[in-house]
């Protein structure tokens, strides 16, 4: 493993090596920390994080029991049609590829709508626009888009990316473009343990008095944890669903009862596996 | 007007007398131009061009009379929202500026058609995206597009600005974002002048056995040419609607026809006008 990334450095040149030796990490010893696992045989991962989203916060709720993360599929669609002068060229005649983009983006929410419950929600972004030749002049000739699309359940999140597929190649028919996939990344979702998932439920319950559920949409360190021991996660809320800036936060009130679920979950987790 | 544009260069940095003056033109007498017309008191402006747009050829006709330019109402749509992570944030907890632009750029090619009729069409063209963040993993925060709006009929012009404004108020409405117009530029539409757009049809159907009247997307000459005297303009055909690229190009027998149609409005319009 070590020497797959050794080459690795970042935008500004700075070797991954280096980065890692400052903070006192040496890339060749790395593999022993999986040694050091398997001699100490631990039991179980608890994780303990913020939301980064807004659904706690929505329901009035301070902490979570989180079920699993979220499966990716994430593409860019290129549309190509015709550029042509804005003037020239009367609406029944243009092969607007920015139009068939746009009708792609709102048919993929309709998706995500259409394939989320109340307990379980799945997600479509668009999250980047690119069109060409991007003149105010001149319809779009080329655009393309990146699609994210997140579900808990992988037939869910393969039947999204099928109807993502017919939906594009609807737009592209209609509004007599192409359309091409190029597959960037995709993840498998993940289910934590069921019982450490029902054991961090009745701490958030007997702390809180609630104990609402739900899938995490980012990714987590306890999806690794999990592929080698039971893991589970607890969420804090976080204010107005703010993550990665400044304002990212969860309030003090909201912090300390979470904590105290954690630590009762801790020891619900010791007295169930830590004695098998 | 010489000092209102003696300080302009080019991106390049070329400036603007410099650049006239390799083309043997003198900034400071340029408003002479004025005076040699005033003095030779000119009837009337013939002007011959390609189409550069896809109508007479989708019509299977060589040479169109034109009728007029369209008027032009140009702005930039500011949508703004939250970025949100594209795993955390649940479709009914976002206020994606992405999506409700693209369902104002959607809604304006609606009311293109709507007000577009057999004989003279409408246009509405989002021509530039931007998103911010820009980010595969983000739901944009902001998105802006840049609105082209043409018609020939004034009225229509006005109508559908104000139909586009109504339609981006109910997407962004719809979408929990907020909008701002700005306005980019404006120009009216021109009518040419009643008597020689009928020569114009009349020379056309006598060399080619039709004769259909057309207005024009793109500005020109003829537009600023009609406010000091009679104006109307002879379209010949594009191959494949194409403009301002190398693909550009009238074929040779359609030309022909054209140039005979013209010389025979040269005729018409100095038997009409040459000797009043």
């Amino acid at each position: 493993m070590p020497d797959s990334v050794r080459g690795l450095a970042d935008r500004q040149g700075v070797r991954l090596v280096d980065a890692l030796a400052e903070n006192g990490v040496d890339l060749d010893r790395m593999p022993e920390a999986r040694r050091s696992l398997d001699e100490r045989r631990p039991r179980a991962y608890l994780e303990l994080h913020i939301e980064q989203g807004p659904v706690l916060e929505a329901m009035g709720r301070s902490t979570g029991a989180v079920i699993g993360t979220y499966g990716v599929e994430r593409h860019v669609l290129r549309f190509v049609g015709q550029a042509a002068h804005s003037g020239s060229t009367p609406i029944a005649l243009r092969r607007d590829a920015f139009l068939a983009a746009a009708e792609t983006a709102l048919a993929c929410r309709e998706i995500a709508r259409r394939h989320s419950t109340p307990a379980v929600g799945m997600v479509c972004t668009v999250g980047t626009v690119m069109v060409e030749p991007a003149i105010v002049t001149a319809v779009p000739g080329v655009c393309e888009i990146a699609l994210d699309q997140r579900a808990l359940d992988p037939a869910t999140l393969q039947r999204a990316l099928a109807e993502a597929r017919d939906a594009a190649a609807q737009a592209a028919a209609a509004n007599g473009v192409s359309v091409e996939w190029r597959h960037v990344w995709r993840i498998d979702p993940c289910r934590f343990d069921p019982r450490l998932v029902d054991l961090c439920a009745d701490a958030v319950q007997e702390v809180t008095g609630h104990a609402p559920r739900l899938p995490s949409g980012p990714l987590h360190d306890a999806v690794e944890m999990g592929r080698i021991m039971p893991a589970v996660m607890m969420f804090a809320m976080s204010s107005n669903g703010l993550s990665h800036c400044q304002e990212e936060d969860t309030p003090e009130d909201h912090l300390e009862v979470t904590i105290e679920a954690f630590l009762r979950l801790v020891d619900k987790t010791i007295a169930a596996v830590g004695t098998q």
